[in-house]
This record gives C-alpha cells, structure tokens and sequence, in this order.
C-alpha cells in the first residue's frame, strides 16, 4: 500500500532491485536471471550508469550483458539534465525491453533524471512491461521513496537516514542495499517509521528481489533479503523522540528470506523456499 | 510532475494547505473560502486534530465551523493506529463534504494515519470529490513528498532538511508552510534539489493554497505564496556536496504571489493578481 494506493497492473515490467556486488563473471545468477525477464537471446537492454563517476561503469555491463548472449546492450550515459533530452537516447529508451541502471550514488540518478522525459519515459515503459533493474544506487532510485544517504547501525533514530523522491517504478515497498554488510537495520526502520505504509526491502549484496507485476517479491542471489513488515505497528516514539534518541517501535513483522523465497507485499504473505531432496 | 504522473482528475476534490496561523475570528477568509467551496450552509465537515498534542485543538475548530454556519462539524481525534480503524469514525470521514487537519507535529500525523484505512479512505474519496484541507502540520502532510522537520536558513545543504512519505494526495507539489516566518527557502530548495520534478510551495502564516482539480493553484489569504519551480534546472551540486556544505543551485524560477494569484503546476503559468481599480 502506497503513499497513493497503486493499482494492480498486470502489464506492468519485473522490477528488480539488487543489493549491490552482483557476481559478474564466475556464475552471474541475478543478471542471467534478469536477461531472462528480458527475453533471453532475443533481448535488447539500456544500460544507465549515470549514478556511477567512473567512464568505464557503462561500457563494463554492456560487455556483460552481450557475454549472457543479449541480441543487443548499448549504454546511455546521461552525464547532465540537458542529456535527458536527447532525442536519440529516448529512441533507444523507447524501444529497449530491459533497462539496467548501475551502482554508484542515487543522487547522482535523482538529480540528474528526475523530472526529464527519461524519468517519465521510465516510468510510462514499465507500466506497460518494460523490465527495469537497479544495483545499489540503481535500487534505491527505484522506488517512490529513496534512502539518499545514511548512518550505519541498529537501533532507528529520526536523523539517522535522508529519504528522497525516487523514479517511482513501485510504492510498496522502500529498499535498502548492502544491507548485512553495512548494518543498516536501523536506517531502514527509521525510513519505515515515518509513514508505517510501505514494506521494507533489505537486501543483501549479491542479492536481488524480483518483484512481479502482482506484487510478489522472488529472490535470487546468494545472501538473504530483510522483509521488514510495519502494517502491525502498534506504537512509535518516532514523533516525540529528539532527532538523535533511539526510537521504540511496538509490533514490527520481520522475515529474512533467501533465494526461492517470496514475499507478497499485498498480502504480507512470505514463503520459505521449497527444501530441496538434497544438497 | 509527480515521480508517478499523476492523471488530470476533474472529479478530484479541492487540496487546500494553510502556511498556519490563519485568521480565525476577525476576518476568517481562508476558513470562509474552504467552507464555501464544501457547500457552505449545506456543508459537514470533519476535524482531524491528531497532530496537536492539545486536547481543545478539535473542538476548537469544530466552533470556527460552526461560526462559518456550516450544517454540521465534528471532531475525530484519531490518537492511535487502533483508533484509525473505529468504523464509526470511518462512517463519519465516508460521509463528510470536508476534512480539515490541524497543526501541530506532521509526524504524529504520519506515524498515527500511514498505512490504515483513514488514509486510504481520505486519498479515495479526495479523488471522488471530498475537499481536504491542513494548516501548518496538517498542510504539510497532504503531499506524496512531506517535510518533516529541517533548519533555517536561505542557502540549501543536504541535512538541512527531513522528508518523509505523506498522505499522498498530490504529487505535484512540496508544501513548506510558516514560510517567511521561518526563513525556509534553504530547506524547501533543498528538498526539490533532491530529485527536480515537483514545484515547490512556500506558504506564509494566514496565507493558503486552494489547489484545483486541474492542479491550478489559486492564493487566499494575507501573506504570500513562493512557487520554486526547478523544471529549467540547469545543474546542481546536491549528489556532490558533503552534508554541511551550500549547494549550488542553476537555474531555479521563483514567483511571489499574493492574494488572488494563480500558478498551474502543469502548465508552469504564474499569473498576478489583477489590479483592482481602486483600494
């Protein structure tokens, strides 16, 4: 349930936050499993680096892709605001089945994208089956309401995280990345706390949710996602707590799941992944 | 622009926030103005005082209402997440013309209504014809993009400002409200420098924004409106700058309206007011 209450749409692309590391060459899980979203061999997929500083970060994934057997990967550097109005890039943008967009600093991406015709574009594509998929900064951007920036540790307290405006693929849930490797259960409470109406997505490096059109979250990867479920919030000292007290929160649902794991944001259901005979 | 296009709605019910402060025995003209739009004689209209912590908050109102010759107003002081789930308080929002939410800390609001069915019920029934209106607290909850708390100041830096996911009626704008009053021009450029595609809405004390179905917004009130438009926003140093530092900003519009003026969202119009021929 969003901020606005979204509308099933069953048109609407694969969404795929990743938790950043994504395993790239020795058994690259999460990026075949993406081109697969994508149509496999037939698929043509947009590379977005813009949230990375570094000039090969582009170029890098588009070898990657085509490695996976894509029909075509090009990259499209978006450097500045007046990029996002080129007219060739959009025609790309228009006719990809799969964008992917890179690691780096989500402000990068918001400041850069947001308002322009390819954030606009973005959003239009996917509602009508555009698969888009982000690492690290590329899934923080992904949501309604971004994490820009944080601090580290356990316990929530009002100061301890920035939220932001993201590209707004999805309202549902608010993500999170590198999520066990840099501690930031208590950032992503905190975010939650504020409003208690999205579901928290902690994910963990080398860790994606695949979030289909009806809401279910999949994952695929090696490490573990953080479902953190706030709809039976009884009770929060967030309103009256100084910015930088710890901040009690009464009746927070918590599910760590890993791979063949789902998570239902709609109907809060999470299943474990099926035991398989054996290992 | 919303980071989701919002759809132009005609059905949509008239989005009313107030800087604070607003006139409340003398001349009560912003009161008068969202009565009249309700239905003024005919008119019912509910009180949520959640964001005060004062118990006379509601009742106060609820006899500003009853002075305005309104046929009926209540007061629903939803003071918990359980409370947001009474059915005869449900009934009452299911039937009224108007909602009006108080001052006090926007985080009570957000904390106590995110994610229960009042929300849902006050974003349903806006898009099918109920007037909502907030002052101060109440006013800056009403967007998808809320400011929580934030400093002083005319120079934008990162962690000058909090946002928080609001109720969700309009994504269009980020209200700011005591505007003048409190030197917040740095903290609301900083809030749309995170991601340029809302327009920004510094409210003055006595002084409202009566947002129209077609997202035209018309001033009431003693004070002013400033409109920050960054949709020509040509750079920004906000995904650079570390969290204390100023941020360079190119490109911004401004406009001051004052009573009687009139800027569209969409169309990005300001107009004056037109000069009476004699004061």
């Amino acid at each position: 349930m969003s901020a606005r209450d979204f509308i099933h749409n069953p048109k609407r692309g694969w969404i795929v936050p990743i938790g950043g590391a994504e395993e790239k060459y020795r058994d690259p899980q999460i990026l075949r499993a993406f081109v697969d979203r994508c149509g496999g061999e037939k698929s043509t997929i947009a590379v977005i680096p813009t949230a990375s500083r570094l000039e090969d970060t582009g170029p890098r994934y588009v070898e990657l892709f085509e490695e996976l057997g894509v029909s075509r990967a090009i990259s499209l550097p978006f450097e500045n605001r007046q990029d996002c109005t080129r007219k060739d890039w959009l025609q790309v943008l228009s006719e990809v089945d799969g964008v992917f967009m890179t690691g780096g600093n989500q402000l990068r991406l918001s400041t850069t994208l947001g308002g322009t015709p390819v954030a606009r574009m973005l959003r239009d594509r996917n509602s009508e089956g555009l698969h888009v998929a982000g690492t690290s900064a590329g899934a923080a951007y992904i949501s309604e309401h971004m994490i820009a920036f944080g601090d580290e540790g356990p316990t929530p307290h009002a100061n301890m995280v920035q939220l932001a405006p993201g590209l707004g693929l999805t309202g549902t849930v608010l993500v999170d990345q590198h999520f066990r490797q840099r501690d930031r259960l208590g950032r992503l409470l905190t975010a939650l706390s504020f409003n208690p109406f999205a579901t928290g997505v902690g994910l963990d490096e080398d860790t994606a949710a695949f979030i289909a059109p009806d809401e279910t979250i999949e994952v695929v990867g090696s490490g573990a996602i953080t479902v953190v479920d706030p709809s039976e919030l009884e009770s929060s000292t967030m309103d009256s707590a100084k910015r930088s007290e710890p901040v009690s929160l009464i009746g927070i649902r918590l599910h760590i799941l890993i791979e063949g794991g789902t998570y239902n944001t709609q109907t809060r259901e999470a299943r474990a992944a099926r035991p398989t005979a054996a290992r």
